[in-house]
């Protein structure tokens, strides 16, 4: 079904919503995903919410519940019943009942956990305390656990048995009595094995795992090397406590990627879609880093200042000064963003530092020559009798483009080396050393080839 | 195992290479994952390569073949003999063996195609003949396909004989005799259903798919929509021709976010690994954006020049120049990128652009706020005697902010509705046209407030 094909559909079962057609309605609902009908269920509003809600099979409203967005949620909590809270509350994942968890009011968190499970309340408060960003807060409880000494007959009935409220099957874990993990076997494994063979001699037990505290952006980075489909998470004893999904590494990997481009646009993340923000985060998201950056950038105007005699002399060298700077802006950023990128998908490290510099210092001249060269001939066309300037303006671009070039690269490097962010620290930071640099080649250049200033 | 163990595994492997050592290299490898063993090939010389590379067991050789980067694959192919070529290529998967035929020169594509099996060369032939960026160059040909008159047991025993080859077992999909596709069922599935059943009772028939065409990026939006492991991919009469695994998607996914970010950084996207581009490429795909910038920065340049008689009789003006100007350009590229990266994830869409218009003014007029008045309480102590600079100062900080936001959030729309790539047009561009209207809006309230210029 294409886009437009569901726009139709929706439309369709929003008539059927106004006209409080509830049968057609259900019968059209039963057959769609519980993603599409998610989707679907957002637009409405709080009373229809609830009525298209109930009118779901049990099993069809927990998956919809799961897929909804918070505000969704709470309307439908707020408005059943302890017994319907609690069946939906135990039937939902670990991880996607934390996930909604966090984001509901105090009160509603409250009723929730009373309307769980011991079992569920116990699981959800461990899960809860997982610091944000870590393995343990994108993991799930719910896994298959084998034993070594099983066969491959055993394994299957023990799926069978358990295998319906478990978030994956086909990756499962074998422990030992203390829970400690000894091995992992695949589905495929089992099915390509004869029934009587033993786990214990057909598991793979180099497994890869992580700890409860590993950062979720090198858990993605594992799986995308990997090519898994879920992976263990052990706390330090080496027990396994939860597993993380593919599933839940796609939205980890789409909301790090998010990160990194907010930061590096000088904005304070945020996990929340730009349209479900309202405008006072957004403002207070953005405004501590214009700020800083404005006040930094003073620091630039000080330079134009302080050779102001420079422009009193020779008026038109002011018409260069925003090419310099947007100039050795960008070479600064490509640099320093090609550096950022290729730190977080794990391409570059550290101790690349230097062929990293070299690398930029001969790209810098590359493109500083080509930028040059293409500034020296429009500048004989359009100001054909100052060739002094002219000679000044090309040799600040050639010299500005490497110094933007090996700081954006750099920037990034340092800032990590001491345990910051790349992202947040290099890319905002860069336009107000890259111009400040830049400027100061242009007047060194102008005061000592056109001899403005006494020096 | 952690990235210090691993890198001392490295260095034993290493020794072991140097000392000959082959019979303890090879004890050690077998008990290694592919990707690791990968990994450490990476960096051997040619001929190491191919000597650890011939010491793998065969179906182990071939996973690690297919986890090798394009350079390696190439020593390995033009040291190996016809025979040894042939049974590689044809227990490829064939999206492994596209991506590897993309790369290499013409002479060992022929070789290789010429030592695959007439059917294997047939899929690669047409695999390769997919355009770029879609569904079917994503694809694969391995999937496990069934009936929908078999039962359970049926299908488990063709997956036991078929599905050690498949890419996935873990979702089948039902076909008729002209390869229509049915419908689709999950191993989870076959697993919690008796052996009697009918495969055509128990599978859905309401299928998420894809046709050959589709953008890759629309297709990691559907695996993240509906966490998907697996998606089917039909051509125009509804015939499948392959799947796309979610190990492939998460690929795609970190292509398009570096990709993305290289454009908003006003860089031709490169697929390539910063360390494995050499200079001149890098150089190459970063000068068209630097000169297109650097010419259209001489737009502002000439809106300075215009103004230089305001300058001559308040030499104070161009002290705030780049401060105006970073702001404005920090504004506008924080709007545009939250408008950017909400396009790409899917929560922004063109009928919502009167919705963020509004939003950035208001979001606009509070950032605008804070930064004047700081600006105006700096002002107000470093020159006290300015008050109508100072002004003017604050005035065309407000505005900026409100004008910088609104055309950063408006341009990548635009672009979108003119089919063209947001990223790509709208960050390189907002910079340009973002310091000649934050000029232009200084210049005329300073010559309208101070009285500048006869106008």
């Amino acid at each position: 079904m294409d886009n437009m094909e569901m726009d139709e559909l929706f439309d369709k079962l929003n008539a059927l919503v106004k006209e409080k057609k509830y049968r057609e309605l259900k019968a059209e609902l039963i057959e769609m995903n519980e993603v599409d009908i998610a989707n679907f269920m957002e637009d409405l509003n709080s009373e229809q919410t609830v009525v298209v809600f109930r009118m779901l099979p049990k099993e069809l409203a927990t998956d919809v519940f799961a897929a909804l967005p918070v505000e969704n949620q709470q309307q439908i909590i707020t408005s059943i019943t302890d017994n319907e809270l609690s069946v939906i509350v135990n039937d939902l994942y670990v991880d996607d009942a934390v996930d909604m968890l966090e984001e509901l009011p105090a009160n509603v968190v409250k009723r929730v956990l009373k309307n769980s499970s011991p079992d569920t309340r116990k699981l959800i408060n461990q899960f809860l305390n997982y610091p944000d960003d870590s393995a343990g807060s994108v993991m799930t409880a719910e896994y298959i656990g084998l034993r070594k000494t099983m066969t491959v007959r055993d394994a299957f009935e023990y799926i069978r048995e358990n295998g319906v409220d478990k978030e994956t099957i086909y990756t499962c874990y074998v422990t030992d009595d203390t829970r400690c993990l000894e091995g992992v076997i695949t589905v495929k494994d089992l099915l390509m094995n004869p029934y009587e063979t033993v786990i214990g001699d057909i598991m793979d037990d180099n497994v890869i795992k992580v700890t409860t505290t590993e950062d979720q952006e090198n858990v993605a980075m594992i799986f995308n090397d990997y090519d898994l489909l879920s992976l263990p998470v052990v706390d330090n004893e080496d027990r396994l406590v939860g597993i993380i999904t593919v599933d839940d590494v796609m939205d980890v990997m789409e909301e790090e990627a998010t990160e990194d481009i907010q930061k590096m646009a000088a904005i304070i993340p945020s996990e929340k879609p730009y349209l479900k923000t309202d405008v006072l985060t957004l403002a207070r998201n953005r405004i501590p880093w214009l700020l800083v950056l404005m006040f930094s950038s003073l620091f630039t105007g000080a330079i134009l200042l302080k050779y102001e005699n420079a422009f009193a002399a020779v008026p038109l060298l002011v018409t260069f000064v925003p090419m310099l700077m947007d100039t050795g802006g960008n070479s600064g950023s490509q640099a320093s963003t090609m550096i950022i990128r290729g730190m977080a998908v794990g391409d570059i490290e550290l101790p690349d530092a230097a062929k990293v510099l070299w690398k930029e210092i001969r790209v810098g001249m590359i493109c500083g020559f080509i930028l040059a060269s293409a500034n020296f001939v429009r500048l004989m066309i359009q100001y054909p009798g100052h060739t002094m300037i002219s000679f000044v303006v090309v040799l600040s671009v050639f010299c500005t483009v490497i110094i933007a070039k090996s700081i954006g690269s750099m920037l990034p490097m340092l800032a990590k080396a001491i345990h910051l962010d790349p992202a947040l620290v290099a890319s905002p930071m860069l336009t107000t050393v890259v111009d400040a640099a830049s400027l100061m080649i242009y007047f060194t250049f102008a005061s000592r080839i056109l001899g403005l200033m006494n020096n």
